[in-house]
């Protein structure tokens, strides 16, 4: 079966915090949109797991956040690739959609 | 280390054939990315291994592809899920953008 998830539809935005929709869920991935407002983020942060996991700009522009401060821009059409054990993060400069897909799912 | 790939930047469209840059491979996953001109497609395929991959439209419009001649719609922030044994493919009605998950990566 084909599934198809129209994300811009599905989930929207809050003024509180992000707001986080789980796109899908199997033994081989996990896809999570989540959606933030100007100035909201995604602390950094990791888990000590085998795996790797992408973020990947859907629209909005902000920063990757990593270890030691780093600040990558972020802008539509970027992929960003992190170990899950290694720190990530991600910070909204406008509003904000990202895809994160995690392979094996946590 | 985080890796950042810029796909917007670091692929273009090509005249004859869409275009294919692999983003990322690692034993968790492979992320490739696809652009077509108008018109171009990646036909319905599949393979009879275990796995899923999704398909996420970054920019322009088109048509998921799917058996018995299903054709989805498919605009930017709309993901596709499908098991890799799955009949899949796309169609591009204007310059189209996709970023295409697997795992395990084949």
């Amino acid at each position: 079966m084909l599934k198809k998830i129209a994300v811009f539809e599905e989930n929207d935005f809050n003024e509180k915090q992000f707001k986080r929709l789980i796109v899908h869920e199997s033994p081989y991935f996990k896809v999570i949109n989540f959606n933030f407002k100007a100035g909201q983020e995604l602390p950094i942060h990791s888990h000590d797991i085998e795996g790797q996991l992408s973020i990947t700009i859907l629209s909005g522009t902000g920063e990757f956040l990593g270890k030691d401060n780093a600040r990558i821009p972020a802008t539509p059409g970027d992929v960003l690739i992190s170990d899950i054990s290694e720190p990530h993060g991600i910070h909204a400069e406008t509003d904000l959609r990202v895809l994160v897909t995690i392979a094996p799912p946590i």
